[in-house]
């Protein structure tokens, strides 16, 4: 059976975005930098060419390994349009929202389900449509933070990008005030960016 | 010349410590726990044996390279009675303080001068008693976001430990509001412990 895993993008100072709406754009870009010129992420928008490295075999695995997505409204409303007919994921996506909508069906095998009552909701449902893959959750950072307080994942991917922003949004707020010992699984360098694995210690 | 250099344990979600009088040696035993058995560490302290690992030959190298130390009146007041006569440092020790006081003469090179004009003239001194060495802030937080927030530092070792403590006193609270970038040059997996060094880029 997989795991749950969540990847994300991150600021040396804890940062997955801004908060600010002029600030936004830049923010995202910055965090993300790293990846947009990987072959592996080029391929999954049905762009040719990019960079072949160890950061873009790690997007592989990611994508890869996924059976089935979950993610936050905001992610979603940012995504559909630039996402197309085609987009990356291929699999399942479970959206956690409070409105109710049908399910939308993509090419390649991407699904968008809306789930109205939770993130453990979502993942239970991802988890039955992932078969023997792995359930990711790709943002935002109230998902990830939601699945981390529950202690409902299993790994986390931090795609650590070298700078500090002073501000924005932060992932460690509200993640629940007791300690979680996690267990390093992976620190690689890529280019621009740092790699950290983490598996949480299944402690319940 | 050596370079301006902070090193600090850190949990994953960015605390170095706890602000609560309770929790306070918890904490700083769970962040710290890597080091106490590294027989670098170890012979610092006047004690034989220990573990022969990287994260060992990276605390040497640490306290080889560094020529003066830049440390909070809060480190100091914590560390005067258990380093005792023979502390770690072996070189010029400068204390941030409002508290005028004579500079205190320890065996094996440890000199404690108490700087009472702020974090900038406390490195500026050490950088003259430093030599072509590195110039290294111990902590604690504070010392080092005043260093980050005036642009002094050039270099910031993290030792992550592997896990959440989801509150506490957080290295990237008061780093102010412009971005800072970096440069990644190690990524380091040690023995319960992420080595992560971080070169700032000169913007100035």
């Amino acid at each position: 059976m997989g795991i749950v895993t969540a990847s994300l993008s991150i600021s040396v100072d804890g940062y997955v975005g801004s908060a600010d709406e002029g600030q936004w754009w830049p923010v995202h870009e910055r965090l993300h930098q790293w990846v947009f010129d990987l072959r592996s992420w080029r391929a999954r928008q049905g762009m040719d060419g990019g960079v072949d490295s160890v950061s873009s075999q790690i997007v592989e695995d990611e994508f890869a390994n996924a059976g089935a997505y979950v993610m936050g409204r905001d992610m979603f409303d940012f995504g559909e349009e630039p996402w197309g007919d085609d987009p990356p994921f291929r699999a399942p996506v479970f959206v956690v929202t409070h409105r109710e909508r049908e399910t939308l069906r993509r090419q390649g095998g991407t699904t968008f389900t809306f789930v109205t009552d939770g993130v453990a909701a979502a993942i239970e449902r991802a988890r039955a449509s992932a078969g023997d893959r792995d359930v990711r959750l790709s943002g935002g950072a109230s998902v990830v933070r939601q699945a981390i307080a529950a202690g409902l994942l299993d790994e986390l991917n931090l795609h650590q990008t070298p700078v500090l922003l002073g501000a924005g949004v932060r992932l460690w707020d509200d993640i629940g005030p007791q300690w979680r010992e996690m267990e390093p699984t992976r620190a690689v360098a890529g280019d621009g960016v740092t790699h950290l694995t983490y598996r949480f210690t299944r402690d319940a």
